[in-house]
């Protein structure tokens, strides 16, 4: 069992990603996908008029302004546009794909931020309408009667709040969660860049490998967006996953890349 | 089991629909749910710089003119938005629904339009370019295997078509063809008016019955968006659905007044 998460930047190539998840599935291989979206949100926040912002927390980590005008825009792209491009591009290459948000038979649950602490201008701010939170537990029994039964599940956020409200959850904590609750092997996290970076974006940089005892260690190297992977990792192999290796989704058979070592290995 | 298709017009209250599939699973009835979302695809294209524009074809149906740009705005709002709110409406309602698409497990599957023939101006014309098409198998395993383990399903378009590509279809036509896929007892189709009206949009002009056997004379009162709906209803009973009943979808308990005969009953 393997979870393969792509992300939502530029330069992905979900093509790429979908033939992979064919061949894989050709050789037996039991798996599910875990996708992003925040390019396409950044793009189709902008166009509607609600333009993205971006919050830093006093711990240091970024995350999307997420308020209810907000959420509804993530839904129609992370759930709409590109879910169903996802299913349909995976249909295409003969896997019967079922696309599927947190939301949905509760797939992630888990508790919304009831205030978001932040530094805003050098200044700690407090912001109480956010639909933010943290995946707590996945469902892994409806993956389970998908996969049993031929489907392969695409999953996105939103999640579910314990309250019943959509969330926005960060992909990768995610994806280490749904690797976790499915005992995988292998946590596969593709983006757009070769892996991680000591110094980011010089991609000669690549970290080929980090010992998970020393993680706290690159945390200290990961930067931006590169921490929260670094720490859905941590939590992934914390939880019992084998292996989380971080790929990169612009070449040929991304997945299959990762799995053999091409990126950064943790474990 | 019933099948209940609620539209995506102006005025439907979808927090009332949701209320009254909450109450009915409580009754122990097996229920499968299929919604449209029309009105907010028109206002997202339109906020978005590509405005919907219709169609009449030749044999007088109107249809969504659907380019593969409508198609993207199209899944967003119906899979991204309106699916994703209505599941979120569900779950709070204690439902625990699965909210789908028809490309997912090829649940909606049929044959794209290879060519539209179109009236425009008086004159005929051919359209090539439309992800149009008719849902003429419906993947009941799915749908099934989800009912038996506790989930709501909640269905809508885009299907699939046999070449693989999303396409855009008829609603209620697609709830048809599912009602008689589930050999449901009713097929409960609510919109934002009281049932068929013999003088649209004159609600005192409320058809209380058809005979199935007449449904060729209705479909001659019939006007506009309504003469699709009577085509579908035809479909269903044709293909063994018990009932059909057209119900207004902007009352309290809404699915339970149009189980009790409220609307227009054709069966």
């Amino acid at each position: 069992m393997i979870v393969v998460k792509v992300g939502g930047s530029e330069g992905i190539d979900l093509g790429a990603v979908c033939r992979d998840v064919a061949a894989l599935l050709g050789q037996g291989q039991r798996l599910v996908l875990v996708h992003g979206g925040s390019h396409r949100t950044n793009e189709v926040a902008a166009a509607l008029g609600h333009p993205p912002e971006f919050l830093t927390s006093v711990s240091g980590y970024t995350s999307r302004r997420t308020d209810r005008e907000t959420l509804r825009i993530f839904e129609m792209v992370y759930c709409g546009e590109v879910n169903k491009g996802i299913v349909e591009m995976l249909q295409a290459e003969g896997v019967n794909a079922v696309g599927l948000s947190g939301l949905d038979g509760r797939l992630l649950e888990g508790r919304r931020k009831d205030t978001l602490k932040v530094i805003e201008n050098g200044r700690r701010r407090v912001i109480r309408d956010d639909y933010t939170g943290t995946v707590e537990t996945v469902n892994a029994n409806l993956l389970n009667l998908l996969l049993d039964n031929g489907y392969l599940p695409v999953l996105t956020p939103p999640a579910i709040s314990t309250g019943n409200e959509a969330m926005n959850v960060d992909g990768d904590r995610a994806a280490a969660m749904v690797a976790a609750a499915l005992k995988a092997s292998q946590l596969i996290i593709l983006s757009n860049v070769p892996g991680l970076l000591r110094e980011f974006p010089d991609e000669s940089t690549l970290i080929r490998h980090i010992d998970p005892t020393r993680a706290q260690e690159a945390m200290e190297h990961a930067q931006g967006r590169m921490r929260i992977k670094v720490l859905g990792a941590v939590e992934a192999i914390q939880q019992g996953v084998g292996q989380v290796v971080f790929g990169d989704a612009r070449i040929a058979s991304p997945i299959q890349a990762a799995l053999a070592g091409q990126g950064t290995v943790i474990g």
